[in-house]
């Protein structure tokens, strides 16, 4: 039982399959370049012109091309813990990275460095990752307002952003049309379960979007990806169940992660649970996987939270049930 | 009747429609970053140690990697004319290019500039393509020795290789543990018909492999494109069934494009042909289109051939026969 991947246990909807298996016919042609029909499906869904869009082969291939670009500031300040890839995209092309520790010790005023506003380099770059990974806090729009007027080019990834419901988001696409020097990159495989067909997207510029689109090759999105895309982001049943399953399941599994010995889970509004925890969490990791089969993730691949976190993904509630009781047996 | 893309008319193999419906299970999670099992049927097809080999996002993924490497040699050497990507792959990252016409009038001594082996530069990057895309030529093995023994770095894309048989094809794969400064690059997308997949690799040494895969996403490939390459390389029915169907449909194809008047197509090894024409090929492309609905590739995205060439697909004797009573009724 994986707990370790934060994926959305009610997927793959029925929609996405569906559309795969449509696509298999159209496996002998080249998928289109420009992507025409994914795009203006996520325009409409977002409001924004098709030429603010840039579908790649998952989210991680844009934060490639974001890396690239964040390679030519000054400098690139990077709110940490962070997810590990981004190391991998900033250290591609060779950015200066500025780490800048998060305060987790309180998860209620996990606040960016406000420094940060004042660093005086030029040519600041910004990676923030909104909600975030692995704590699960979510900044509001008027939070990371300041750090738009003040950094050169903000990068932010917002892979999770879709587990909120509509009215909760605090999305920065409405803004992207104001803000030249935005990116913010979209994931549509957690959500939905297909992390292995590979779909993301960027929006922002269409002038950094050409650019980006220069630089890798014409056909990096699969032809199943683009047809599934379509299909996902129209299917309001599948994202009402997944919002009408999460806030309830979440908050049960909080509840009885905080009732456990040794155990302290943050709150998220994301689909996974970062929990401080009193024992080595490899150690618990290690025994979970022997004694129970299910497996958790450790945050050793995040160096600042190392043996003393652990995170989860919220999944089934008989799931998580189980792994209440597993760790209850150990504890 | 698309005879534009070069992509062969037996497939896909039901071996592949088959692995990727099975695969449909699996989309729930992530790639294997290590593409573990594609790389040990790879590395038994070619009988190359599996850390040679490094499947990409199709072919054109692993040609911008290639370019972001020729981009640090002093100067890369373009046979011309040149499949169009390789341009975008080289500019990508700013590499210096210097092109080297090859000599077309004459099709049966099309060789490489000798004046190469002599060139002044150090750090001198070649980037060929063999056979060769759009004129159907091969170079042996022998002829190409020579600039592996005097380039700093030799990428040699073999994606059209795969359609000659096996005793008759030129690959350097077999010389790849001798010459660390070889990169070839294979396709599985031409052969199998499955560009709407997205599949290629590449084959070097391990150093450089490794240093790729640091630059890119760790999940570049997705999980169906991994499953078909691993089923599609045992077909070995569908590989003789290619070859069986190539060799005569060519012949025939050949003799009738040279029975035309004003046309004259050049021997190939692949499966497509180059045709010189004495009227404008964007004028028979045109005309072919709207009175028969048969679409030729003019060969403008080739500067040096523009209107005098184009290039058709060999497809099944029935449409290839098609396509010779269009030409006949236009010309």
């Amino acid at each position: 039982m994986d707990f370790s991947a934060s994926i959305n246990p009610l997927g793959p909807p029925r929609s996405a399959i569906d559309a795969i298996q449509r696509g298999l016919q159209a496996l002998s042609a080249y998928p289109d370049p420009d992507s025409s029909q994914l795009r203006l499906a996520l325009s409409s869904w977002h409001s924004i012109p098709p030429e603010w869009i840039l579908p790649g082969n998952g989210a991680a291939e844009l934060l490639t091309w974001a890396g690239w670009e964040l390679s030519q500031q000054g400098v690139t300040y990077l709110p940490t813990p962070a997810f590990s890839d981004y190391g991998r995209a900033l250290r591609a092309f060779g950015a200066e990275v500025q780490d800048c520790p998060l305060s987790i010790s309180n998860p209620s005023i996990i606040t960016l460095p406000s420094l940060l506003l004042n660093a005086p380099d030029s040519q600041k770059g910004l990676l923030l990752n909104n909600p975030h990974n692995p704590t699960g806090t979510l900044w509001t729009v008027e939070e990371i307002l300041p750090y738009l007027e003040t950094f050169d080019l903000v990068v932010v990834d917002e892979a999770f952003m879709d587990f909120l419901a509509p009215g909760e988001q605090e999305s920065l696409i409405p803004l992207v049309q104001d803000y030249t020097n935005l990116v913010i990159v979209r994931s549509l495989t957690k959500f939905y379960s297909l992390p292995g067909l590979r779909l993301g997207y960027a929006i922002s510029h269409p002038d950094r979007l050409q650019q980006w689109q220069k630089l890798r090759d014409p056909w990096s999105v699969n032809v199943l990806a683009a047809l599934a895309g379509e299909a996902i982001i129209s299917d309001t049943t599948f994202q009402q169940q997944t919002w009408d399953w999460l806030k309830p399941t979440r908050s049960k599994l909080f509840t009885g992660l905080a009732s456990l010995k040794g155990l302290q889970p943050l709150e998220s509004v994301a689909n996974f649970l970062l929990v401080k925890t009193a024992i080595s969490s490899t150690q618990l990791q290690e025994t979970l996987l022997k004694q129970h089969q299910i497996l958790i993730r450790d945050c050793l691949s995040f160096p600042e939270l190392g043996n003393s976190y652990f995170r989860v993904a919220v999944r089934s509630e008989t799931e998580n049930q189980r792994l209440l009781e597993g760790l209850a047996s150990i504890l």
